[in-house]
């Protein structure tokens, strides 16, 4: 098969190898046909080794199955999309290896690119509401005051999706800077916008949530916005995290967070893998995710750049997605050859 | 009435006041008989304005009662304890006005100290056990594994206390450190005991829960032990601190805590009234609380230490207390005059 990975000189070459084997019970053996790409992989192509094939959101056809997961109901020829794994091959080839208990059956009303933008964006933020913040799904939850950074990303915008559609949130504020990011957040659902550009506290303020958020969902500059947000959480309210900081800090030793008795959730959906914790459980969220686009009720597809795979694409929408410009999700289609 | 305030000159002085007059709705006024000391007072000691009366917990008999709080179903008579409120006058006196949302029926079973020993620690446990770690009272939670950093302390001991005797958590690991501080903790149910002024790590692995703990419960030094477990916790796991840390660094940022998914969770019961949150929850608590010591399900009284109030003894104990020497609670009749 075809795949692209990254090369000594630190930049994609494409390789030819063998078709991977089936190598765990679990695994199904996926032809991929449409992948996205996510802001964390332009983090590990710095630092990946040579040989590594990046790529976690795929769509695909599967082409062998495993015999733990023929007994999850899978089989050969099902249209299947998942957010891969960390430290196994990624979906920036012709052929992948998932664990099907990651795996959900594709929207069918969708092209191959927009189910493969849906994944890692859809787990994080489903997983973000309902394991972190602990709200039910498919509930009334009016009561919650939300606040969304960054609202046009990739999570963002599924963020403000499911908080609508899922989570039965009323109140929905989101950040954006841009005309168009602004018109993006209010057609998935937000309810007000701020600009993330100025200081959000006098904008909560007009908006008459300064110290009432109960639920910040920060996606962007997690040390910064942290800290900018304590002064606007109620007593008891959560903070949920999905940019590790490195060495920058975090202010959870700050006396206000001590004060209102506030909770800080870190929120990587691939650390189910990594860890072995209720991987079955993603294959049920992406079996509701797959139901909700095929009823329509997520917004429509948050697909904003459409490519095909090659390494000069892949090169190119890597430097974008690195530009924190882009917003909404980079998909390619993979094609019978790749360039 | 008398009372013993904090003077000028970082001291404790006895003063005649006026018995205070009803000032909110919900007010009670209780005739303070039995008070607990709490290691947060020894802190607010050091920069409470001169005038300040300190103390938190109470127990006593009402006095007086305001029209909300008759609403709630408080009258003169009543024999009642609770936690106090910050930015109020405190349970160091004769007379302390109340707000009834956070006041409960006294156990019937128990002394007035026993009974005062009892609100701050409990609430501050149950809160971290329900509304921070999520787990429903009086269900089976036989799934966690529960670690609680210094649980011989006053809120350590209700937190084995409660985890055992309400939230069903069948793995109770304390730390302590001294034959007569283990004995204590296995006395309220702790199922292990780990010696904290050794490293945790190798005896968690002794106990073959390392990378398994699925809630801390951090009573003490807070920086030391949430960098110290963060290797020790499950994908997803929960860590919630009751002490403040100033300037040390909470390790938040630490590449660990993302990887897994961690949740940080503050838990200060005073912030409820401090912030006007739902005060009536803790009034439910404490009639849960009352129950089940009049049941006998809570162990026993936490009490170890027991003194008339005066001006020596309240300084006395106030060093003892600061000193972290002490374990379980330090309770105070409070006589007809004070000395």
């Amino acid at each position: 098969m075809q795949a692209i990975q990254i090369n000594a000189s630190r930049s994609f070459s494409l390789a030819e190898l063998p078709i991977p084997s089936l190598t765990e019970p679990y695994d199904i053996l996926v032809r991929v046909r449409g992948i996205a790409l996510n802001p964390g992989e332009t983090k590990i192509f710095q630092s990946a080794p040579a040989g590594t094939i990046l790529g976690f959101d795929a769509s695909g056809v599967v082409e062998a199955v495993g015999p733990q997961a023929e007994a999850l109901g899978f089989k050969k020829g099902d249209a299947v999309f998942s957010a891969g794994a960390i430290g196994r091959a990624g979906s920036n080839a012709q052929y992948q290896l998932v664990d099907a208990r990651l795996a959900g059956k594709k929207p069918e009303s969708l092209s191959w690119e927009d189910a493969a933008a849906l994944p890692l964006v859809s787990l994080t933020a489903w997983e973000m509401f309902e394991e972190k913040f602990r709200l039910k799904p498919f509930t009334d939850n009016s009561n919650e005051v939300l606040l969304i950074v960054n609202g046009a990303g990739g999570v963002g915008t599924l963020a403000i999706a499911l908080a609508k559609a899922v989570f039965g949130i009323t109140r929905i504020i989101a950040t954006a800077s841009r005309p168009h990011t602004i018109e993006w957040v209010k057609k998935y659902g937000a309810t007000d916008v701020l600009n993330h550009r100025e200081p959000l506290g006098p904008q909560l303020e007009a908006l008459g949530v300064s110290s009432k958020v109960t639920l910040a969902f920060i996606t962007h500059d997690t040390p910064h916005y942290t800290k900018e947000l304590l002064a606007h959480m109620r007593y008891q309210g959560q903070i949920g995290c999905i940019v590790e900081t490195g060495n920058e800090i975090v202010p959870l030793h700050d006396p206000i967070a001590f004060y209102k008795s506030l909770s800080f959730h870190w929120e990587l959906e691939a650390g189910k893998a990594l860890y072995g914790y209720d991987l079955e459980s993603q294959g049920r969220i992406l079996t509701h995710i797959s139901r909700l686009a095929d009823e329509g009720t997520l917004g429509g597809s948050p697909v904003t750049v459409r490519k095909e795979l090659s390494v000069a694409n892949l090169t190119e929408m890597h430097k974008v997605q690195a530009s924190g410009k882009s917003y909404g999700k980079i998909v390619f289609t993979v094609p019978e050859t790749i360039q």
